[in-house]
């Protein structure tokens, strides 16, 4: 059984510390930390999923290149404010030479570091300035500065997102902890989202990926706020096993279980922060006819401008549903669509039921959070996207972003 | 040869007379029209290409029929303020019923008569309203209205879309006049757009077709506003033959170069007026792999929201251009990448090349038009996609469009 999300983050679970500082990566002397180190005590266990975009940044290759090798990870350095993504083979002397410096200070392999960068891309990463903060870092490790790292990473978030959950597994109790980052640039198969998780579980590495993989697919992967994927994305799972708590196929789908709500919550609140966005809308497809078809269709729909501005308008104006599912290359039977806002049955076979219920949709859509479900009737295959509303705010955040 | 594009529309190649009235069809009484009709003076072979929407407004489904059956064409009407879609069996015989009445009115067949909507989904489309017109629309059919028509299927249009051009060929003049609409839910495969095309070419229907699907392919096909793809949009070619130029396989290609002139002129005007939009982008992808990859690539670059907000701010952010492009399931390799804004050599393999050259970018993206070209240097296919800015006023049109 799963605990309740708890306050806490990523150095909740038994044995990680975690420290921010400020490097002034952007040049601007503002006065907040940008660069966030984590530290285990005891080597752990790593699983990492990726960004899919062919143009990846240099730290997702480093980090990608230690996964394959099957490094056991001690420290994790992120920073934002910089990507360190489109700087060619120079990029990728950065990470090599900043895993040096801080596998120095920490008297461990830069084999054992793990890297990540999330801010404006094809600008050189200044390593100078990274390295130069490494002893204020290593100094201020400790074990309750997981939210000073969630606060670190963030770029043009505007709440931090970390959480903490207790799963009691038949082999004892494990805690699994997080932080993320992202707001814009998100999109399935991750986009400018760095996600940190943690745990004490003793699990080895080929269940931790597994895990992973699984949670990302029914989690960030159904996160959209603009469609965009970034070069970037990185989900960072780490496990020390110090609980002592061992996960086996026995209790693995305990663990998973934690994992996948420890995800879904932090997934849930970057699409609520969403660039400009002031409401988050859970797109359901039910009843498609093939798995991918569902996924198709709720993707579809929850990355339509069109669908995103009547977001913005509170307008219930299915007709933008019923045409984005219809160009999402899901098939069915526009004469058997069934649509609901919340529990409220909005269109049956294709048609609005009753233009009266205009006014209790245009309430739903007040909400800060709420659902629209389409039943396709096409198949036994359903799936859910979160998204957000497409605001001048997310205009004006990304043509300025970088003045 | 072609002749230059000239002043003209619908009604400029010869045996072609439009009209245009209000019907009062948003209830609004506004002092604008609403309703157009078409009349060729002799029977047209008709061509059509319609949206690949799943979801398809009834006048799309009838018209579609019509061109299954092979019927010749006399008369078209066109009407906005509401798009007869998601309509059910309603809104098919709201379709046969108007066709009935303007073909009494005009003492033809009801299937020589076409029929197009746009505005507004999921509203019953006021049959009588548009019936109550119908002498008014004959009796001010005119072969110099084209422009009324053009003007009264405008919805959130800013500008008016018409031209006309002339076909120097082996076997005679021939004229080809054209109007679209068009501002919002804009995507390939076409979108809340109608297009109507007139030519007095004496042409058979299958050669007809061919040459407006293959026109359409390059033109309306490689557009986008924001990515929708709506369920109404409609591109009508209708050839009376009242030249006496006959178009055969042997001047085909003369004919081909006029229509896709035609096209690519009223394709651009849609971009340039996408909705809120102040700039047309062309977006060239050079020597990707496949002809798909080319236009997977092109695509993914123009309906990029973080690439649309940085047209808007005139932000030559090339690594929001490479994230999208590794993005779109083209493959190449990001280290071979060059990035041209107009002449101006950018980016060469995946870098920049002096951050000194930003400042020469800015003023391009400045321009009301401008294009930028990725060369993937990953094969020989090359395309090309027409695209706009994303700006407040995109999202102030569409968060308020039923209000």
């Amino acid at each position: 059984m799963i605990g309740k999300i708890s306050y806490g983050g990523i150095t909740t679970p038994v044995g990680f510390r975690a420290a921010a500082a400020t490097a002034d990566i952007k040049g601007k002397s503002l006065e907040r930390d940008d660069c966030g180190l984590i530290l285990s005590d005891s080597p752990c266990a790593y699983a990492g999923v990726f960004t899919s975009n062919i143009v990846k940044a240099a730290p997702v290759l480093y980090d990608m290149e230690l996964l394959s090798k099957g490094s056991s990870i001690l420290a994790v350095l992120a920073n934002s404010g910089n990507a360190n993504a489109c700087t060619g083979s120079e990029g990728m002397k950065a990470c090599r030479d900043i895993a040096l410096s801080y596998a120095a200070g920490l008297d461990i392999k830069p084999d054992n570091i793990l890297l990540a960068s999330t801010g404006v891309i094809g600008v050189p990463l200044p390593v100078d300035k990274i390295v130069n903060i490494r002893e204020v870092l290593i100094d201020g490790l400790a074990d309750d500065k997981g939210l000073d790292f969630a606060k670190a990473i963030m770029t043009t978030d505007t709440t931090v997102k970390e959480t903490a959950v207790c799963v009691e597994t038949k082999h004892g109790l494990i805690t699994i902890g997080g932080c993320t980052k992202g707001a814009g640039m998100i999109a399935p198969s991750l986009a400018t989202m760095l996600t940190f998780i943690t745990t004490d579980a003793l699990i080895e590495k080929r269940l931790l990926q597994k895990a992973l993989y699984e949670c990302a697919e029914e989690t960030f992967n159904r996160v959209t706020v603009d469609g965009d994927m970034s070069t970037n994305d990185s989900i960072i799972l780490l496990a020390n096993g110090m609980s002592g708590a061992i996960v086996t196929e026995e209790n693995y789908n305990d663990f998973k279980e934690g994992l996948i709500t420890l995800m879904t919550y932090l997934a849930k609140k970057i699409a609520l922060d969403g660039e400009g966005a002031t409401r988050m809308i859970t797109i359901k497809v039910n009843n498609a006819h093939t798995a991918e078809e569902a996924r198709l269709c709720a993707s579809k729909i929850a990355n339509s401008p069109l669908v995103k501005t009547m977001f913005t308008g509170c307008d219930p104006n299915w007709g933008r549903l019923m045409a984005s599912a219809g160009a999402s290359g899901a098939k069915f039977d526009p004469d058997k669509v069934d649509i609901y806002f919340n529990d409220l049955h909005y269109v049956k076979n294709g048609v609005i039921i009753d233009y009266n219920l205009e006014e209790k949709a245009y309430e739903i859509m007040k909400d800060l959070k709420y659902t629209i479900t389409l039943d396709l009737h096409a198949g036994e295959f359903s799936t859910h996207f979160y998204t957000c509303d497409l605001t001048y705010d997310y205009i004006k955040i990304n043509a300025d972003y970088r003045s």
